[in-house]
């Protein structure tokens, strides 16, 4: 099944997400309607032409250990080199080192088309653009001018190296040592779960590794970040001699099998050459640059393995002939696609998948102006909000994610457990998405216990009046369909602000709220979509009474709309009873009689 | 990880479900108290100490095919003989043909143990089962006197060839022919999808195979059954010459690695030599004989694989330990056990894994009423009950099972999704339940348009009073705690009531019920375990209330009803919510906007 980038969809999401506010920035004069156009329909080409190809094939072969040494699957290396000589590392990146300094919500829009045609592959950079972050905010010069051009060229790749064994979720208990020796550190202790530690893809590896100093005092107060090249620069910049580290094996993994997963192994030989990122005992500072970014990544990689496990379930429903098809308006057709409960699944899939992308942008669009914003006010509040969004996105889509292969994978019926068939993949390489970079209940505890409760839910409450002004615009649009998911979103948002006033007054155990966490964020990440599926409403609604010319574009989006409306905002009901009855529950157990 | 045969649990949920009125009925007097114990005790040995060691090593190799030869894992064969010498094939086997004639709902506690320990494993004597049942309701005296004695000893093995590609849930589409040729018939055509359908672990396989004579009328009214076996029993009854039959391929698939799913060709060399079961053009007919059964044992595999996959995590989730543990209660240990969200997913899983065990248990002792009670209306009776919980079992306790696995993974965090940890393996295994004997959709549909309509929903309401009593009840049983509890049971089922009578009232498109058919069967199931809790609570009340000896289990009984009725009964308001709006807003895309 190959892919085809919904290309005016995700514009359709950028702008609903207010990407003209990003455009009025001075910092992104240049990027312009006429240039993001433009650079999305190159990378629909490439996502489709190069990377979507082999992505099956990929899962199949999938990485190879040996001595050392990873093979990735057949073509890795090759679409990795038209990948960076198209110059598509360097789209987002500062311009100050080679980036083409577009802003990270049209990145956003690129790395999409990536994660749905091949989210193995697209791994590799993305672990590249969190090292960059980190060597661009907290390296010395000498760091950058040695290895930032090259990376940011695509030519050397990079990695976080964070987990140990005994230390997941619990950074304080890594125990990698780092010893100072001249103007380095020597870099000692194994690395787990390290996404492409280790392949032949690139010219040089550069290892972002977070270890203690000799005399760093315990706890993530004590942990510094180094950078550390599988080969040393030598005079001229090019890989020199081989730095003591290696890669001792990979794992064997439930879905992306063409992402190598490696145990790495830092001097073994006596250390390894280590460069300190920022200053000492502020590793985690640094590593906390990345997170958003790395987070909302992770977010989006469940909405475009959505995307991608919609396309091939649509394909497959109308191919497929089984029975009568019941569905009114189905024209004598009996693809299966007209089969209510199919029907169903599908619309499921789609209005949940566009509502995932609309409120990932709405975070990178916060992100840009954070960042590049040129009123200090408006920075203020974008940082506020896209720190916000950032749990919700990372775990509500990631989440949604499950349940959108899951029905990919349903559509098919038989078909579908069969791994030729190809949506099993889609399934599988989604089951990470909710574990790493901090699983679901990470980010609902970030969410519940930082981002919601340190201003007494003021940023969160803002966000619920945005979501009422629209359900009252819906209301008032002059349109009974609209007027009713108008009163959807309401009562929706009505619920979760319930819970939301619930958790705040409550002062009870320690544990309620990181018990109703999951809940919470669910049904917050719910209420959202549908308020972003309500603004793309809205808009839609006035193209179409300005005359818009593609009507049947802008009609999907009202029906989408108001089938999430209808459908989906209902699971919120749910989420909060649960959430509010957990608090209580979750401790009825001894731990003993578990 | 190992398993533990939960044995004192399930004991539990069959008298839970009734059994005490199993006993009562004259063909099951000798299925006492001391032999049920017995039995299960005896069972849970061989799961746990012959069938669940192999589990873990039998998916990472694999059945593999060889130019038509299929090889099971290591240990498989041996562990097939062993099974039926200990005569476990004959548990509920009529007495008739060398059964032991025990209740189906005593088989399926042994069941449960055989699908938790190995569900790969388990799928051989399934099917055994499928053909024991059809050959014995619908098969000649001569057929019985030559097959079914050896499959009731497991000595045969036994499969159901049902699906061809083009013909998959609509059976009307199948194609295979079979010829009338003297007292037997040559059958061809392909088949797919046959589970066991080649292995090396039995002396002969008898396949059942649905195909058309050649003056067959079209659709399903066409379709015959025919016995079809891979050796042609010779004149002392022992497998004699090979059938044209054979094995051309089995699938790479999701999970069940070590089930062979096998492409089946017949008559490749003139037509492979079958006996009629029943008669002509009547075959479907045998089949739905035994599609109750199969059904409620797909049921019953979410459950066995969500008591799996909890123990797998639990044991996890003791010796993991991470940063600091914030659960009331903790005692100062920090496994992850004691985090309020790892805790939540525990208690989701078990209070779950055991609704789910009850009602399916519930089921079964229908089951055994319907067909061997002494009094006519309790057949009656419980001949529709059973037939209106089938689908329920079927379709909530998979669909859940995929949920409860997916928290197995999730407790592990990155480890879960290393396959060598075990986890995945329950969530994979767990997804072929949804599809195969019906997928969700098709057990919706049976729900929603036949057993739920075709009386008014009569049977569908009685059930429901019967909850309201179960409420009433636990509301009058004098203590705060169980009258909450009864409280939340009443919310829940006058919701889904209310959906009920919505769906009935609604006289709209044809399609209405169809789209909503899937959330109403999940509310039908999620509300029926909280009835399934409820008695277990007044039960362990009572019994603590005479001062039952074993206070910890029975406390922990209420407590898991408590947890039930505070967080799980709460999906119910988010599903009706959701098939309520599903009706019109279903078809609101045309095909072509899909």
């Amino acid at each position: 099944m190959s892919y085809r980038a919904p290309v005016q969809t995700i514009r359709w999401a950028l702008d609903i997400a207010g990407y003209a506010t990003v455009q009025q920035q001075s910092a992104f004069t240049e990027a312009s309607d006429d240039l993001v156009d433009a650079v999305l329909e190159e990378a629909a080409k490439f996502a489709e032409g190069v990377l979507a190809p082999i992505n099956h094939d990929g899962d199949k072969q999938g990485a190879r250990w040996d001595d050392g040494v990873v093979h990735t699957p057949d073509g890795w290396i090759e679409a990795y080199q038209q990948f960076y000589e198209a110059g598509w590392m360097q789209l987002s990146a500062s311009p100050d080192h080679g980036g083409q300094g577009l802003p990270y919500s049209v990145g956003a829009c690129v790395n999409e088309m990536w994660k749905s045609a091949n989210m193995a592959f697209s791994l590799c950079p993305l672990l590249s653009h969190g090292a960059i972050e980190a060597v661009e905010s907290h390296g010395s010069d000498a760091l950058k001018s040695t290895y930032l051009a090259k990376m940011i060229e695509g030519r050397w790749t990079g990695t976080m190296n964070l987990t140990e064994p005994q230390a997941g979720t619990d950074l304080a208990a890594l125990r990698s040592r780092a010893e100072p020796n001249g103007d380095h550190y020597l870099i000692s202790g194994q690395k787990i779960f390290i996404t492409y530690g280790e392949h032949e893809m690139a010219e040089n590896i550069c290892h972002l590794v977070l270890a203690r100093l000799p005399d760093a005092p315990d706890g993530v107060r004590g942990i510094s970040l180094f950078l550390v090249p599988k080969f040393l620069p030598d005079a001229e910049g090019n890989p020199g001699q081989r730095n003591d580290l290696r890669c001792v094996s990979i794992e064997h993994k439930l879905g992306i099998h063409a992402s190598p997963t490696c145990v790495m192994s830092y001097g073994d030989q006596g250390g390894a050459v280590g460069y300190l990122i920022g200053r000492e005992n502020e590793g985690l500072a640094c590593m906390f640059t990345m997170m958003n970014a790395a987070r909302h990544a992770v977010g989006m990689e469940g909405y475009s393995l959505s995307e991608r496990a919609y396309q091939h379930a649509l394909a497959y429903a109308r191919d497929r002939v089984q029975g009568r098809a019941m569905l009114a308006g189905a024209n004598g057709t009996n693809g299966i696609i007209n089969h209510p409960d199919v029907r169903r699944m599908l619309m499921d899939m789609r209005a949940q998948t566009e509502a995932m992308r609309m409120l990932g942008l709405e975070a990178a669009v916060s992100y840009d102006i954070a960042r590049h914003g040129d009123d200090e006010s408006a920075r203020a509040h974008h940082a506020v909000r896209g720190a916000l969004l950032t749990p919700i996105v990372k775990g509500w889509c990631t989440e949604t994610a499950q349940r959108v292969t899951y029905d990919g994978v349903q559509i098919h019926g038989g078909m579908g457990f069969v791994e030729e068939t190809g949506a099993a993949q889609y399934y599988r390489d989604a089951r990470i998405t909710t574990i790493y970079e901090g699983t679901t209940g990470i980010q609902a505890n970030d969410l519940i216990g930082r981002k919601f409760s340190r201003d007494g839910g003021a940023a969160f409450f803002a966000l619920l009046d945005e979501v009422e002004s629209v359900s009252l615009q819906l209301t008032q649009a002059g349109e009974t369909a609209l007027a009713q998911f108008g009163q959807q979103l309401r009562e929706a948002s009505d619920e979760l602000k319930s819970l939301a006033s619930w958790l705040l007054a409550e002062e009870r155990e320690m544990h309620h709220a990181p018990a109703a966490a999951v809940p919470f964020m669910m049904a917050s990440g719910t209420v959202l979509g549908g308020w972003m599926h309500g603004r793309s409403a809205l808009r839609a609604q006035a193209a179409l009474q300005d005359g818009g010319a593609d009507t049947e574009f802008l009609t999907t989006r009202l029906a989408l709309a108001r089938y999430y409306g209808s459908v989906t905002l209902g699971s919120v009901f749910g989420l909060v009873q649960s959430a509010m009855g957990l608090g209580d529950a979750v401790a009825l157990l001894d731990e003993a009689q578990m």
